[in-house]
């Protein structure tokens, strides 16, 4: 079972040292640190392992080093920087590890640029050595990057005639996309094994500078003060917030957190989650329940990571990568909210009045985003029930939201109820850029409109289903069977087809470098990474580095 | 081998009627007429022999009947619509086939579409049964669809509860982008076999309105004529324009047009395609020159599908789906362009001054777009090859454009050169909505404002490669070694990752809906396709109609 808990001090592949307002990430994966046996990762190659140590010091950096206004990435290896993902793992993986660990590597590459845009922390690449494939998409992930310019060391991105695959981690659309490299060079580019290096890689604009290795430390060392000084990292106090060791017990059947539980059915392929909303009776009993919501800004910085949004935030992020890793047939998620809405209103309410001015609420609304993102993106179906004594409010509301349908009860005393708050209307964005709300009612402005006037209101069901919500309104008589027959019915279809219907319905609307990554990039990828002439005996991916050449079908399709 | 080429008087499945500005195509599918023995096309359902059909007459209709305004798509069984595709023939047929039924159906569907948005001809999809699945799909490439209200006849998308696999041909992505389901609604409907009929089919948008079957034949009376009234059909003449047979020699090894030709190398896997400007020697020496270029658009009228841009068009759109289809191992096709710059250019001046009011003008600009867009979702590596005596100007210089990646000889006498016309500033866009060249210089506004500035000009390998217009620009020593390493490596490839780095590259920046269709959900519908879920012997596809339950691996991916 993958754990994505960790913490510096259990950090094998990377350092992280601070030095002022510049962080400095160094990438020095141990060879022997695989996180299952069978591969060395050498020349600084990774798997997930070394990922997730990656993720968590970027979290890290967001939460616990206000001054951080610049990151460095640069490798502890001498003449490379990253040779990419591990190709014996990824040889030896089945196909939905292969997926899912390029799911998790692009969501932590768009966590660097949401750091570099949204919270004053711009990352920089310092290639002091070469960057191939997953290595040069990490370096496409940071807002500037500096090549060593020592006729050795290129970027590149070998995947296409190596291993016949394709860059999984958004390598192809951030080289056409973000950094408008002009596609006929793009395609050259793909196709040459041994990459581009010098002042070409400038003028194809793949990387941003090349740097001799006598001005290297001193013009790394300018970048990062400089990108530092024209931060716009929010003030808000000197001290960061620890991210203390979630409490998560986990067994066959059940994972509970503080604010967060999910019982798994196995046999039915189901797993209900709960949601605790502030106050409410916690998942643990035995943990205290939260305090009440704090009145003002500072005090969410002396209750760090137990402030509730905080806390439930961090406890969804690792129960969605959980269950997505470990539990992959279960593929139905029912979502309940427990607890009092108006608290959970309130949380958002004193995050967003503090969240343009201070560095931490900031921060909390920006993860918040991002997790429900990794939501959105999961490939599970997902069902919202709405029940009395639920607080599918405001954040909580997103939840229904993002789900692909929701029931609620039509008619119960007392009610169910939903309510939309200052969440629902513009600081969570979806990957396509539009709120979930603008999304679902795509092409309906008046319809938004609707929604947004009842702001505040406790909606019950008659009323949400009118404002189009939620999807269906069952009664008591109705509810068990209804909900039954959903959750039944999702688990007798096809997982394939339901992974690609949700991934079509989930991102209507307009497109952006992140739905396109996980929209059209991942299925082209998912498609390559199961053919036989990547993954088959015969295949590139099998025949690397033993010698023998991969043998095609060639047949295009 | 599949022959594209068909006319009415050949049609199995289709009927063909005209009344004054309203056509009615009636869709009547002979069962015994599939393409390939060992199906039955019951119940309207559809191969690609059916599609090519409807094809043939979505073009007809443009080119011979100027004074049609709209068009009622209908069908002649009593109770059904159209099925879909054909589920016998979709689980026998292999893969590249799937998919490459897939793309042309799309792509006639997006025709539809065009004819209605720019051709004045409007499309009205008349229900008098039930339309599932890709009968459905039918429907939505429409401009208005009209479903009976018989307490019977329901639109559905059964594909993937009954199948396992995806709405194949854009109904995923025209139900929330086009129609604006809701995506909840859209996420139910597309797990319901039987799907939605009547007053909710309206309510939830999923066709326009839903007439009982006493005001059928009235209402679809009223509506054609409505559309027909205010279309902005362009004048120009009440006489259409034949579509006489194509003269085409098809042999093993080569395929000959008048004014294109391939060459088919199945060891190397290359196609060496020419095409011949106005004026040029034809590829067909029996044949006469063609024509000089006409003066006025009344000798366009008059020529008729002998005017060389006409002409060349349906050479290269058959040319395309022949090898496509027919050439699965020919995975690169090497593009030359022979003959005088300024004919080409003559006859693009000839329909640009005439598009916007003259019906032929504008059907031929029109079906250059279509067919050019079909080369860009063509899954097959592109070169283009400049030497001394082409003719890549204008219309033709979006082939070159079109293409992964070009060779211009670099000082020669007689130089090669190209010259940038109004063709490819604004007429020709792509699926993605912008210009080839828009797309290629992408974020780069000064470097298209440069090349603008030279249209006209004849330029030199130096200059076109300074502009970015080309990729290469090797000298005569070079030439040979580059240009055959060039076609040897992409032949040494995984035919599957340059399947999807091309799918990646070429529709760089915005997103339509073609595009997703093309992009996104047919990469998701590839690899469900692909998969034992669907295609293997448990599979839901191999399944369906058996008895038998599909044998899903459950492992969500």
């Amino acid at each position: 079972m993958v754990d994505f808990r960790t913490s510096p001090a259990r950090y094998r592949h990377w350092r992280l040292a601070v030095d002022g307002p510049v962080a400095t990430l160094t990438m020095d994966v141990d060879e022997q640190g695989g996180l299952v046996p069978g591969y060395e990762l050498k020349l600084n190659s990774y798997d997930l392992g070394v990922d997730i140590e990656l993720y968590d010091a970027v979290q890290r950096l967001r939460f616990g080093y206000p001054r951080v206004k610049a990151v460095v990435i640069t490798s502890g290896k001498d003449k490379v920087f990253c040779a990419g993902a591990n190709i014996r793992m990824l040889a030896a993986a089945d196909h939905s590890s292969k997926v899912n660990f390029c799911k998790f590597t692009n969501e932590t590459r768009n966590g660097i640029e949401d750091a570099s845009q949204n919270s004053g922390q711009t990352y920089i690449a310092a290639l002091n050595g070469t960057a191939s494939g997953g290595g040069y998409e990490l370096a496409l992930a940071c807002d500037h990057i500096m090549l060593v310019d020592d006729r050795s060391s290129a970027v590149s991105l070998p995947e296409l005639p190596l291993l016949g695959v394709l860059p999984g981690t958004g390598g192809l659309t951030r080289v056409t996309d973000k950094r408008r490299v002009r596609r006929d060079l793009a395609d050259y580019f793909a196709t040459k094994a041994e990459g581009v290096a010098g002042k070409k890689a400038v003028q194809w604009k793949l990387v941003d500078e090349a740097v001799p290795r006598a001005q290297w430390q001193e013009q790394v060392s300018e970048r990062s003060r400089a990108a530092a000084q024209s931060s716009p990292r929010l003030a808000g106090g000197e001290t960061g917030i620890e991210l203390t060791p979630l409490e998560k017990t986990r067994t066959d059947t059940a994972v509970t957190y503080t604010h967060v539980s999910a019982s798994l059915d196995h046999d039915r392929g189901v797993a209900e989650i709960t949601v605790y909303g502030s106050g409410a009776d916690p998942a643990t009993p035995a943990t205290p329940p939260t305090p009440t919501t704090p009145a003002t800004i500072n005090d969410v910085h002396t209750l760090g990571d137990k402030f509730w949004t905080l806390a439930v935030t961090r406890e969804l992020d690792d129960l969605i990568l959980d269950l997505r890793t470990n539990e992959p047939e279960i593929g139905t998620w029912v979502l309940r909210a427990r607890g009092d809405a108006a608290n959970v209103l309130a949380c958002d309410d004193l995050l967003l009045a503090n969240d343009a001015t201070d560095w931490l609420a900031n921060e909390i609304v920006l993860y918040l985003k991002r997790t429900l993102k990794r939501l959105d993106v999961t490939s599970r179906s997902l069902i919202a029930l709405i029940e009395p004594g639920s607080c599918f409010a405001g954040s909580l509301l997103e939840l229904a939201l993002a789900c692909d349908r929701s029931y609620m009860l039509l008619g119960s005393d007392p009610a169910a109820t939903i309510s939309v708050g200052a969440m629902n209307l513009g600081p969570l964005p979806m990957g396509n850029g539009l709120t979930r709300a603008q999304t679902r009612f795509l092409g309906d402005p008046e319809a938004l409109a609707q929604v947004e006037k009842r702001a505040g209101e406790q909606l019950e069901a008659d009323d949400a289903q009118r404002l189009g919500l939620i999807t269906f309104a069952p009664d008591d008589i109705d509810w068990d069977d209804e909900v039954r027959i959903a959750v039944e019915e999702r688990a007798s279809f096809s997982p394939d087809a339901l992974t690609g219907l949700e991934a079509n319905y989930r991102f209507a609307g307009p497109e952006t470098m992140e739905t396109k990554i996980f929209g059209r990039l991942t299925a082209w990828q998912n498609w390559i990474f199961y053919r036989p002439n990547a993954s088959g005996p015969d295949g590139a991916l099998r025949a690397y580095g033993t010698g023998k050449r991969a043998r095609f079908d060639r047949k295009r399709v």
